[in-house]
Protein backbone atom coordinates (compact mmCIF):
# COMPACT_ATOMS: atom_id res chain seq x y z
CA UNK A 1 0.00 0.00 0.00
CA UNK A 2 1.64 3.66 -0.79
CA UNK A 3 2.28 5.92 1.71
CA UNK A 4 0.87 9.19 1.96
CA UNK A 5 4.31 11.03 1.19
CA UNK A 6 4.93 8.23 -1.30
CA UNK A 7 1.88 9.31 -3.37
CA UNK A 8 3.01 12.91 -3.07
CA UNK A 9 5.83 12.52 -4.32
CA UNK A 10 4.52 11.71 -7.85
CA UNK A 11 2.84 15.32 -7.79
CA UNK A 12 4.18 18.48 -10.07
CA UNK A 13 2.17 21.51 -8.41
CA UNK A 14 2.30 24.69 -10.60
CA UNK A 15 5.02 27.34 -9.73
CA UNK A 16 4.42 30.02 -6.79
CA UNK A 17 5.85 32.32 -8.63
CA UNK A 18 7.85 35.46 -6.65
CA UNK A 19 5.74 38.22 -6.83
CA UNK A 20 2.69 36.73 -7.64
CA UNK A 21 -0.57 36.42 -4.85
CA UNK A 22 -2.40 33.19 -4.56
CA UNK A 23 -5.62 33.68 -3.32
CA UNK A 24 -6.83 30.58 -1.44
CA UNK A 25 -9.79 28.84 0.48
CA UNK A 26 -8.49 27.08 3.28
CA UNK A 27 -11.75 24.96 3.73
CA UNK A 28 -14.35 24.54 6.71
CA UNK A 29 -11.64 24.38 9.62
CA UNK A 30 -10.86 19.58 9.10
CA UNK A 31 -7.27 20.15 8.18
CA UNK A 32 -8.02 17.03 5.58
CA UNK A 33 -10.09 19.30 3.54
CA UNK A 34 -7.06 21.25 2.44
CA UNK A 35 -6.75 20.93 -1.02
CA UNK A 36 -3.12 19.74 -2.78
CA UNK A 37 -2.72 23.70 -4.11
CA UNK A 38 -3.61 24.79 -0.60
CA UNK A 39 -1.09 22.73 0.69
CA UNK A 40 1.71 23.43 -1.75
CA UNK A 41 0.67 27.14 -1.41
CA UNK A 42 1.27 26.77 2.53
CA UNK A 43 4.47 25.32 1.80
CA UNK A 44 5.98 27.54 -0.52
CA UNK A 45 5.16 30.88 0.70
CA UNK A 46 6.85 33.81 2.01
CA UNK A 47 4.53 35.60 3.91
CA UNK A 48 0.69 34.29 5.34
CA UNK A 49 -1.99 36.72 5.01
CA UNK A 50 -4.94 34.83 7.19
CA UNK A 51 -8.55 35.10 8.24
CA UNK A 52 -9.26 34.71 12.10
CA UNK A 53 -11.25 31.83 11.16
CA UNK A 54 -8.41 29.82 9.72
CA UNK A 55 -7.57 26.63 12.16
CA UNK A 56 -3.88 27.33 13.83
CA UNK A 57 -3.94 23.44 12.74
CA UNK A 58 -3.70 24.43 9.09
CA UNK A 59 -1.32 27.56 9.80
CA UNK A 60 1.30 25.72 11.43
CA UNK A 61 1.57 24.10 8.10
CA UNK A 62 3.32 27.40 6.75
CA UNK A 63 6.59 26.58 8.81
CA UNK A 64 8.72 28.71 5.99
CA UNK A 65 6.03 31.66 6.11
CA UNK A 66 5.91 34.96 8.00
CA UNK A 67 2.29 34.75 9.31
CA UNK A 68 -0.07 37.92 9.29
CA UNK A 69 -3.61 38.06 10.72
CA UNK A 70 -6.13 40.24 9.28
CA UNK A 71 -9.64 40.14 8.75
CA UNK A 72 -12.62 40.72 11.50
CA UNK A 73 -11.76 38.75 14.48
CA UNK A 74 -8.19 39.55 14.39
CA UNK A 75 -7.24 41.15 17.94
CA UNK A 76 -10.55 42.80 17.97
CA UNK A 77 -10.17 45.19 15.51
CA UNK A 78 -11.16 44.34 11.42
CA UNK A 79 -8.42 45.09 9.27
CA UNK A 80 -10.03 47.12 6.33
CA UNK A 81 -10.25 45.32 2.79
CA UNK A 82 -8.65 48.41 1.21
CA UNK A 83 -5.64 48.36 3.19
CA UNK A 84 -5.81 44.17 2.85
CA UNK A 85 -5.78 45.01 -0.94
CA UNK A 86 -2.75 47.64 -0.16
CA UNK A 87 -0.61 44.67 1.71
CA UNK A 88 -1.39 42.06 -0.84
CA UNK A 89 0.41 44.58 -3.61
CA UNK A 90 3.00 45.96 -1.70
CA UNK A 91 3.99 42.55 -0.50
CA UNK A 92 4.07 41.31 -4.03
CA UNK A 93 5.62 44.11 -5.39
CA UNK A 94 8.70 43.34 -2.34
CA UNK A 95 9.23 40.31 -4.70
CA UNK A 96 7.02 37.43 -2.03
CA UNK A 97 5.36 34.49 -2.69
CA UNK A 98 2.28 35.91 -1.18
CA UNK A 99 -0.52 33.60 0.03
CA UNK A 100 -3.87 34.74 1.35
CA UNK A 101 -5.52 32.52 3.03
CA UNK A 102 -9.34 32.29 4.14
CA UNK A 103 -11.93 30.26 5.42
CA UNK A 104 -14.37 28.27 2.90
CA UNK A 105 -14.20 28.90 -0.62
CA UNK A 106 -12.46 32.60 -1.30
CA UNK A 107 -14.77 33.66 -3.80
CA UNK A 108 -18.10 32.38 -1.40
CA UNK A 109 -18.74 35.20 0.81
CA UNK A 110 -14.65 35.69 0.85
CA UNK A 111 -13.83 39.21 -0.58
CA UNK A 112 -11.88 37.58 -3.01
CA UNK A 113 -13.24 39.15 -5.80
CA UNK A 114 -12.79 42.37 -4.28
CA UNK A 115 -8.70 41.15 -3.73
CA UNK A 116 -8.64 39.88 -7.38
CA UNK A 117 -9.82 43.05 -8.88
CA UNK A 118 -7.50 44.91 -7.39
CA UNK A 119 -4.64 42.60 -7.81
CA UNK A 120 -5.43 42.56 -11.48
CA UNK A 121 -5.81 46.45 -11.68
CA UNK A 122 -2.53 46.87 -10.22
CA UNK A 123 -0.57 44.33 -12.51
CA UNK A 124 -0.18 41.60 -10.15
CA UNK A 125 -0.56 37.61 -11.45
CA UNK A 126 -2.56 36.23 -9.09
CA UNK A 127 -3.99 32.68 -9.02
CA UNK A 128 -7.35 31.56 -7.53
CA UNK A 129 -7.72 28.24 -5.43
CA UNK A 130 -10.84 26.82 -4.73
CA UNK A 131 -11.81 25.47 -1.22
CA UNK A 132 -14.73 23.14 0.14
CA UNK A 133 -17.07 26.34 1.10
CA UNK A 134 -18.42 26.32 4.30
CA UNK A 135 -22.26 25.55 3.50
CA UNK A 136 -20.89 22.71 1.57
CA UNK A 137 -18.64 21.19 3.90
CA UNK A 138 -20.29 22.21 7.37
CA UNK A 139 -23.52 20.25 5.94
CA UNK A 140 -22.01 17.54 4.92
CA UNK A 141 -20.11 16.61 8.41
CA UNK A 142 -23.24 17.35 10.32
CA UNK A 143 -25.30 14.58 8.15
CA UNK A 144 -27.40 16.93 5.96
CA UNK A 145 -27.19 16.37 2.13
CA UNK A 146 -27.72 19.64 0.14
CA UNK A 147 -29.21 18.48 -2.32
CA UNK A 148 -31.22 14.72 -3.03
CA UNK A 149 -32.94 13.56 -5.80
CA UNK A 150 -35.75 13.13 -4.55
CA UNK A 151 -35.90 16.06 -2.01
CA UNK A 152 -33.89 18.57 -3.38
CA UNK A 153 -32.73 20.53 -6.97
CA UNK A 154 -31.68 23.59 -5.88
CA UNK A 155 -29.61 24.95 -3.17
CA UNK A 156 -29.05 28.58 -2.24
CA UNK A 157 -26.35 29.74 -0.35
CA UNK A 158 -27.08 33.86 1.24
CA UNK A 159 -25.25 36.08 3.01
CA UNK A 160 -27.49 36.32 6.31
CA UNK A 161 -27.20 39.93 6.70
CA UNK A 162 -27.14 43.16 3.92
CA UNK A 163 -24.53 45.82 4.10
CA UNK A 164 -25.87 47.75 6.45
CA UNK A 165 -26.09 44.10 9.29
CA UNK A 166 -30.03 44.09 8.53
CA UNK A 167 -31.57 41.41 7.73
CA UNK A 168 -31.75 41.03 3.82
CA UNK A 169 -34.80 40.20 1.79
CA UNK A 170 -34.66 36.94 0.65
CA UNK A 171 -38.13 36.75 -0.79
CA UNK A 172 -36.59 36.51 -3.77
CA UNK A 173 -35.08 33.09 -3.76
CA UNK A 174 -37.14 31.76 -1.04
CA UNK A 175 -38.19 29.28 -3.30
CA UNK A 176 -35.91 27.30 -3.46
CA UNK A 177 -35.43 23.74 -2.09
CA UNK A 178 -32.53 24.35 0.44
CA UNK A 179 -31.08 27.27 1.86
CA UNK A 180 -27.73 28.27 3.62
CA UNK A 181 -27.13 31.28 5.59
CA UNK A 182 -23.44 32.81 6.24
CA UNK A 183 -23.50 34.86 9.63
CA UNK A 184 -27.11 35.13 9.58
CA UNK A 185 -27.62 33.68 13.30
CA UNK A 186 -28.79 37.42 14.55
CA UNK A 187 -31.10 37.68 12.35
CA UNK A 188 -32.83 33.94 12.03
CA UNK A 189 -35.66 35.24 13.57
CA UNK A 190 -36.55 37.29 10.75
CA UNK A 191 -35.23 35.40 8.04
CA UNK A 192 -37.49 32.87 9.24
CA UNK A 193 -40.77 35.02 9.37
CA UNK A 194 -39.77 36.34 5.58
CA UNK A 195 -39.47 32.94 4.54
CA UNK A 196 -42.75 31.92 5.97
CA UNK A 197 -44.41 34.83 4.52
CA UNK A 198 -43.17 34.11 1.25
CA UNK A 199 -44.91 30.45 1.28
CA UNK A 200 -42.77 28.09 3.25
CA UNK A 201 -43.70 26.04 5.58
CA UNK A 202 -43.61 26.65 9.47
CA UNK A 203 -42.27 23.26 10.38
CA UNK A 204 -39.94 23.05 7.32
CA UNK A 205 -37.05 22.07 9.12
CA UNK A 206 -33.81 23.61 10.40
CA UNK A 207 -30.26 23.07 11.61
CA UNK A 208 -27.91 25.56 13.02
CA UNK A 209 -24.31 24.10 12.98
CA UNK A 210 -21.61 26.01 14.62
CA UNK A 211 -17.82 25.76 14.36
CA UNK A 212 -18.42 23.08 11.29
CA UNK A 213 -16.12 20.44 10.77
CA UNK A 214 -14.00 21.10 14.15
CA UNK A 215 -13.92 18.83 17.17
CA UNK A 216 -16.20 21.87 18.76
CA UNK A 217 -18.76 21.46 15.83
CA UNK A 218 -22.39 21.49 17.31
CA UNK A 219 -25.75 21.18 15.41
CA UNK A 220 -28.75 22.08 17.14
CA UNK A 221 -32.37 21.54 15.27
CA UNK A 222 -35.55 23.65 14.68
CA UNK A 223 -38.11 24.96 12.60
CA UNK A 224 -38.73 27.89 10.92
CA UNK A 225 -41.45 28.62 13.52
CA UNK A 226 -39.10 27.82 16.95
CA UNK A 227 -35.69 29.47 14.99
CA UNK A 228 -35.84 32.39 16.80
CA UNK A 229 -35.72 30.91 20.18
CA UNK A 230 -33.56 28.16 19.42
CA UNK A 231 -31.10 30.79 17.92
CA UNK A 232 -31.53 32.80 20.82
CA UNK A 233 -30.10 29.97 23.17
CA UNK A 234 -27.10 29.85 20.82
CA UNK A 235 -23.58 31.32 21.19
CA UNK A 236 -23.03 34.90 18.84
CA UNK A 237 -19.38 34.32 19.14
CA UNK A 238 -19.45 30.40 17.17
CA UNK A 239 -19.31 30.80 13.25
CA UNK A 240 -22.87 29.41 12.47
CA UNK A 241 -24.42 27.82 9.46
CA UNK A 242 -28.35 27.99 9.47
CA UNK A 243 -29.72 25.80 6.47
CA UNK A 244 -33.51 24.93 5.95
CA UNK A 245 -34.99 22.38 3.74
CA UNK A 246 -36.54 19.07 3.89
CA UNK A 247 -33.19 17.59 3.95
CA UNK A 248 -32.58 18.81 7.03
CA UNK A 249 -34.76 15.89 8.38
CA UNK A 250 -32.39 12.75 6.33
CA UNK A 251 -29.20 14.47 9.38
CA UNK A 252 -31.07 11.73 11.69
CA UNK A 253 -30.75 8.80 9.26
CA UNK A 254 -27.35 9.17 8.60
CA UNK A 255 -25.62 10.30 11.79
CA UNK A 256 -25.27 6.83 13.71
CA UNK A 257 -23.13 5.52 11.05
CA UNK A 258 -21.24 8.84 9.63
CA UNK A 259 -17.53 8.75 10.77
CA UNK A 260 -16.09 12.45 11.13
CA UNK A 261 -12.07 12.82 12.83
CA UNK A 262 -10.86 15.13 11.12
CA UNK A 263 -7.07 15.13 9.78
CA UNK A 264 -4.36 15.32 13.01
CA UNK A 265 -0.95 16.26 13.06
CA UNK A 266 2.87 15.56 14.48
CA UNK A 267 3.76 18.47 15.97
CA UNK A 268 7.39 18.03 14.37
CA UNK A 269 8.38 16.77 11.57
CA UNK A 270 9.92 13.23 11.65
CA UNK A 271 13.30 12.38 9.56
CA UNK A 272 13.49 9.81 7.24
CA UNK A 273 15.13 7.02 9.81
CA UNK A 274 11.88 7.95 12.27
CA UNK A 275 13.76 10.06 14.52
CA UNK A 276 12.27 13.74 15.82
CA UNK A 277 14.83 16.03 14.54
CA UNK B 1 11.83 25.69 2.32
CA UNK B 2 9.95 22.12 3.08
CA UNK B 3 9.09 20.17 0.83
CA UNK B 4 5.40 18.86 -0.26
CA UNK B 5 6.22 15.28 0.77
CA UNK B 6 8.40 16.44 3.58
CA UNK B 7 4.73 18.38 4.88
CA UNK B 8 3.14 15.73 4.50
CA UNK B 9 4.84 13.10 6.43
CA UNK B 10 3.64 15.23 9.55
CA UNK B 11 -0.22 14.39 8.41
CA UNK B 12 -1.93 12.10 10.24
CA UNK B 13 -5.11 11.00 7.89
CA UNK B 14 -8.06 9.39 10.23
CA UNK B 15 -8.32 5.37 9.89
CA UNK B 16 -10.10 4.46 6.26
CA UNK B 17 -11.31 0.94 8.56
CA UNK B 18 -11.63 -2.13 6.61
CA UNK B 19 -15.68 -2.68 5.59
CA UNK B 20 -16.26 0.76 5.47
CA UNK B 21 -17.44 3.06 2.71
CA UNK B 22 -15.66 6.71 1.88
CA UNK B 23 -18.27 8.80 -0.32
CA UNK B 24 -15.45 11.22 -1.74
CA UNK B 25 -15.11 14.40 -3.94
CA UNK B 26 -12.90 14.73 -6.52
CA UNK B 27 -13.68 18.23 -7.43
CA UNK B 28 -14.17 19.39 -10.56
CA UNK B 29 -11.03 18.13 -12.67
CA UNK B 30 -7.85 19.55 -12.06
CA UNK B 31 -5.65 17.09 -9.71
CA UNK B 32 -4.65 20.06 -7.22
CA UNK B 33 -8.64 20.41 -6.29
CA UNK B 34 -8.45 16.86 -4.39
CA UNK B 35 -8.06 16.96 -0.70
CA UNK B 36 -5.77 15.59 1.25
CA UNK B 37 -8.78 13.34 2.81
CA UNK B 38 -9.50 12.13 -0.48
CA UNK B 39 -5.72 11.57 -1.35
CA UNK B 40 -5.42 9.94 1.54
CA UNK B 41 -8.35 7.68 0.59
CA UNK B 42 -6.98 6.70 -3.01
CA UNK B 43 -3.85 5.37 -2.06
CA UNK B 44 -5.67 3.34 1.04
CA UNK B 45 -8.72 2.21 -1.03
CA UNK B 46 -8.50 -1.68 -2.06
CA UNK B 47 -11.47 -1.23 -4.65
CA UNK B 48 -12.62 2.55 -6.22
CA UNK B 49 -16.18 2.88 -7.83
CA UNK B 50 -15.37 6.10 -9.77
CA UNK B 51 -17.96 8.06 -11.85
CA UNK B 52 -17.05 8.60 -15.64
CA UNK B 53 -16.20 12.77 -14.80
CA UNK B 54 -13.31 11.94 -12.28
CA UNK B 55 -10.08 12.10 -14.68
CA UNK B 56 -7.63 10.13 -15.51
CA UNK B 57 -5.11 11.81 -13.39
CA UNK B 58 -6.86 11.36 -10.31
CA UNK B 59 -7.40 7.77 -10.59
CA UNK B 60 -3.70 6.97 -11.66
CA UNK B 61 -2.92 8.13 -8.25
CA UNK B 62 -4.98 4.96 -7.02
CA UNK B 63 -2.56 2.80 -7.89
CA UNK B 64 -3.11 -0.10 -5.07
CA UNK B 65 -7.16 -0.48 -5.56
CA UNK B 66 -9.01 -2.18 -7.96
CA UNK B 67 -10.93 0.43 -10.47
CA UNK B 68 -14.49 0.23 -11.71
CA UNK B 69 -16.17 3.18 -13.73
CA UNK B 70 -19.97 3.63 -12.66
CA UNK B 71 -22.52 6.12 -13.60
CA UNK B 72 -23.44 7.62 -16.77
CA UNK B 73 -21.10 7.89 -19.16
CA UNK B 74 -19.45 4.84 -18.32
CA UNK B 75 -19.42 3.01 -21.84
CA UNK B 76 -22.41 4.18 -22.46
CA UNK B 77 -24.96 2.38 -20.57
CA UNK B 78 -25.85 4.09 -17.04
CA UNK B 79 -25.23 1.93 -14.08
CA UNK B 80 -28.45 1.88 -11.88
CA UNK B 81 -28.60 3.74 -8.77
CA UNK B 82 -29.91 0.94 -6.55
CA UNK B 83 -27.29 -1.34 -8.44
CA UNK B 84 -24.37 0.78 -7.43
CA UNK B 85 -25.77 0.69 -3.90
CA UNK B 86 -26.36 -2.68 -3.63
CA UNK B 87 -22.76 -2.62 -5.20
CA UNK B 88 -21.29 -0.51 -2.40
CA UNK B 89 -22.80 -2.61 0.23
CA UNK B 90 -21.53 -5.93 -1.11
CA UNK B 91 -17.71 -4.79 -1.11
CA UNK B 92 -17.60 -3.38 2.01
CA UNK B 93 -19.43 -6.55 3.23
CA UNK B 94 -16.49 -8.63 2.05
CA UNK B 95 -14.16 -6.70 4.10
CA UNK B 96 -12.84 -4.07 1.75
CA UNK B 97 -11.98 -0.55 2.01
CA UNK B 98 -14.57 0.90 -0.35
CA UNK B 99 -13.88 4.63 -1.92
CA UNK B 100 -16.91 5.36 -3.93
CA UNK B 101 -15.29 8.84 -5.96
CA UNK B 102 -17.75 11.32 -7.66
CA UNK B 103 -16.60 14.55 -9.80
CA UNK B 104 -17.10 17.76 -7.65
CA UNK B 105 -18.66 17.44 -4.23
CA UNK B 106 -20.82 13.78 -3.59
CA UNK B 107 -23.74 16.05 -2.09
CA UNK B 108 -24.00 18.80 -4.36
CA UNK B 109 -25.94 16.48 -7.28
CA UNK B 110 -23.70 14.09 -6.65
CA UNK B 111 -26.45 11.31 -5.18
CA UNK B 112 -24.29 10.84 -2.47
CA UNK B 113 -26.71 11.37 -0.55
CA UNK B 114 -28.88 8.46 -1.82
CA UNK B 115 -25.84 6.26 -1.19
CA UNK B 116 -25.37 7.46 2.50
CA UNK B 117 -29.03 6.36 3.23
CA UNK B 118 -28.48 2.89 1.78
CA UNK B 119 -25.09 2.51 3.47
CA UNK B 120 -26.71 3.70 6.95
CA UNK B 121 -30.11 1.21 6.29
CA UNK B 122 -27.39 -1.28 5.41
CA UNK B 123 -25.74 -0.59 8.54
CA UNK B 124 -22.27 -0.05 6.87
CA UNK B 125 -20.23 3.21 8.11
CA UNK B 126 -19.53 5.72 5.91
CA UNK B 127 -17.30 8.85 5.65
CA UNK B 128 -18.79 11.68 3.33
CA UNK B 129 -15.66 13.78 2.43
CA UNK B 130 -16.67 17.09 0.38
CA UNK B 131 -15.05 18.19 -2.67
CA UNK B 132 -14.61 21.24 -4.62
CA UNK B 133 -17.82 21.36 -6.09
CA UNK B 134 -17.71 22.11 -9.69
CA UNK B 135 -20.24 25.29 -9.40
CA UNK B 136 -17.52 26.71 -7.06
CA UNK B 137 -14.48 25.26 -8.85
CA UNK B 138 -15.59 25.71 -12.26
CA UNK B 139 -16.57 29.25 -12.39
CA UNK B 140 -13.25 30.40 -10.11
CA UNK B 141 -11.41 29.25 -13.24
CA UNK B 142 -13.22 31.17 -15.34
CA UNK B 143 -12.56 34.22 -13.27
CA UNK B 144 -16.03 34.70 -12.48
CA UNK B 145 -16.69 35.15 -8.51
CA UNK B 146 -20.19 33.77 -7.67
CA UNK B 147 -20.35 36.37 -5.04
CA UNK B 148 -19.27 40.24 -4.87
CA UNK B 149 -20.00 42.62 -1.72
CA UNK B 150 -21.76 44.76 -4.16
CA UNK B 151 -23.01 42.82 -6.71
CA UNK B 152 -23.77 39.53 -5.51
CA UNK B 153 -24.88 38.40 -1.98
CA UNK B 154 -26.57 35.09 -2.76
CA UNK B 155 -25.92 32.48 -5.43
CA UNK B 156 -28.16 29.47 -6.13
CA UNK B 157 -26.94 26.35 -7.37
CA UNK B 158 -29.63 23.93 -9.51
CA UNK B 159 -30.15 21.39 -11.79
CA UNK B 160 -30.67 22.25 -15.45
CA UNK B 161 -33.42 19.54 -15.71
CA UNK B 162 -36.18 18.18 -13.60
CA UNK B 163 -36.38 14.43 -12.91
CA UNK B 164 -38.30 13.78 -16.15
CA UNK B 165 -35.06 15.46 -18.34
CA UNK B 166 -37.48 18.59 -18.62
CA UNK B 167 -36.41 22.52 -17.54
CA UNK B 168 -37.18 22.54 -14.41
CA UNK B 169 -39.71 25.67 -12.75
CA UNK B 170 -37.05 28.41 -12.15
CA UNK B 171 -38.84 30.82 -10.82
CA UNK B 172 -38.95 29.87 -7.49
CA UNK B 173 -35.45 31.32 -6.79
CA UNK B 174 -35.43 33.31 -10.00
CA UNK B 175 -34.04 36.51 -8.18
CA UNK B 176 -31.20 35.07 -6.67
CA UNK B 177 -28.14 37.41 -7.45
CA UNK B 178 -26.12 34.63 -9.30
CA UNK B 179 -27.60 31.33 -10.62
CA UNK B 180 -25.35 28.26 -12.03
CA UNK B 181 -27.36 25.71 -13.57
CA UNK B 182 -25.66 21.98 -13.52
CA UNK B 183 -26.53 19.77 -16.78
CA UNK B 184 -28.85 22.62 -18.21
CA UNK B 185 -27.49 22.85 -21.68
CA UNK B 186 -30.29 21.27 -23.18
CA UNK B 187 -32.50 23.40 -21.80
CA UNK B 188 -30.80 27.12 -21.59
CA UNK B 189 -33.43 28.60 -23.69
CA UNK B 190 -36.34 27.29 -22.04
CA UNK B 191 -34.06 28.54 -18.70
CA UNK B 192 -33.19 32.08 -19.81
CA UNK B 193 -36.82 32.82 -20.83
CA UNK B 194 -38.21 31.66 -17.80
CA UNK B 195 -35.70 34.20 -15.85
CA UNK B 196 -36.46 37.14 -18.25
CA UNK B 197 -40.27 36.40 -17.36
CA UNK B 198 -39.54 36.40 -13.98
CA UNK B 199 -37.78 39.93 -13.98
CA UNK B 200 -34.03 39.48 -14.93
CA UNK B 201 -32.87 42.36 -17.48
CA UNK B 202 -32.19 40.33 -20.95
CA UNK B 203 -29.24 41.51 -21.34
CA UNK B 204 -27.94 39.97 -17.60
CA UNK B 205 -24.56 38.30 -18.24
CA UNK B 206 -24.62 34.34 -18.74
CA UNK B 207 -21.24 32.29 -18.91
CA UNK B 208 -21.31 28.69 -20.65
CA UNK B 209 -17.87 27.16 -18.92
CA UNK B 210 -17.17 23.74 -20.13
CA UNK B 211 -14.63 21.06 -19.03
CA UNK B 212 -14.09 23.49 -15.96
CA UNK B 213 -11.10 23.27 -14.53
CA UNK B 214 -9.11 21.23 -17.12
CA UNK B 215 -6.89 21.99 -19.73
CA UNK B 216 -9.86 21.52 -22.23
CA UNK B 217 -11.88 24.16 -20.06
CA UNK B 218 -13.69 26.83 -22.49
CA UNK B 219 -15.80 29.72 -21.55
CA UNK B 220 -18.05 31.33 -23.96
CA UNK B 221 -19.86 34.10 -23.23
CA UNK B 222 -23.50 35.33 -23.88
CA UNK B 223 -26.35 37.23 -22.17
CA UNK B 224 -30.12 35.57 -21.22
CA UNK B 225 -31.56 36.85 -24.60
CA UNK B 226 -28.62 35.48 -26.46
CA UNK B 227 -28.35 32.07 -24.05
CA UNK B 228 -30.51 29.74 -26.76
CA UNK B 229 -28.31 30.75 -29.68
CA UNK B 230 -25.48 30.42 -27.88
CA UNK B 231 -26.07 26.80 -26.17
CA UNK B 232 -26.93 25.84 -29.22
CA UNK B 233 -23.16 26.49 -30.88
CA UNK B 234 -21.59 24.46 -28.01
CA UNK B 235 -20.91 20.88 -27.83
CA UNK B 236 -23.56 18.85 -25.90
CA UNK B 237 -21.06 15.93 -24.51
CA UNK B 238 -19.44 18.33 -22.57
CA UNK B 239 -20.54 19.08 -18.76
CA UNK B 240 -21.11 22.66 -19.29
CA UNK B 241 -21.87 24.86 -16.41
CA UNK B 242 -24.28 28.01 -17.23
CA UNK B 243 -23.76 31.04 -14.93
CA UNK B 244 -26.17 33.83 -14.82
CA UNK B 245 -25.78 37.54 -13.08
CA UNK B 246 -23.83 40.29 -12.82
CA UNK B 247 -20.77 38.98 -11.91
CA UNK B 248 -19.77 37.42 -14.93
CA UNK B 249 -18.77 40.71 -16.64
CA UNK B 250 -15.94 40.96 -14.06
CA UNK B 251 -14.10 37.90 -15.87
CA UNK B 252 -13.24 40.47 -18.15
CA UNK B 253 -10.67 42.50 -15.39
CA UNK B 254 -9.33 39.45 -14.11
CA UNK B 255 -8.75 36.91 -16.68
CA UNK B 256 -5.27 38.91 -18.42
CA UNK B 257 -3.47 38.29 -14.88
CA UNK B 258 -5.10 35.23 -13.46
CA UNK B 259 -3.08 31.99 -13.43
CA UNK B 260 -4.86 28.71 -14.10
CA UNK B 261 -1.95 25.83 -14.91
CA UNK B 262 -3.51 22.49 -12.89
CA UNK B 263 -1.15 19.75 -10.98
CA UNK B 264 0.41 17.55 -13.35
CA UNK B 265 1.80 13.73 -12.11
CA UNK B 266 5.25 12.20 -13.01
CA UNK B 267 3.89 9.27 -14.44
CA UNK B 268 5.61 6.30 -12.31
CA UNK B 269 6.78 6.88 -8.48
CA UNK B 270 10.86 7.69 -8.01
CA UNK B 271 13.24 6.11 -5.45
CA UNK B 272 14.55 7.66 -2.57
CA UNK B 273 17.73 7.61 -5.05
CA UNK B 274 16.22 9.48 -7.77
CA UNK B 275 16.11 6.44 -10.12
CA UNK B 276 12.74 4.86 -12.21
CA UNK B 277 11.39 1.73 -10.23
Amino acid sequence: MPSLPHVVSRLRPPDFDAGSVWLVGAGPGDPGLLTLHALHALSEADVVLHDALVSPEILALAAGARLQPVGKRAGGARTHQLRINQRLIGLARQGLRVLRLKGGDPLVFGRGGEEALALAAAGIPFRIVPGVSAAIGGTASAGIPLTHRMLARSVVCATGHDLRGEAPDVTRFAGADTLVFYMGLRHAGALAEQLIEAGRAPDDGVAFVANATMSSQSVTLGTLDTAASVAATLSPDDPTLIVVGPVVALRDMLRPLQQTAPLTMLPEPMTAAGARR
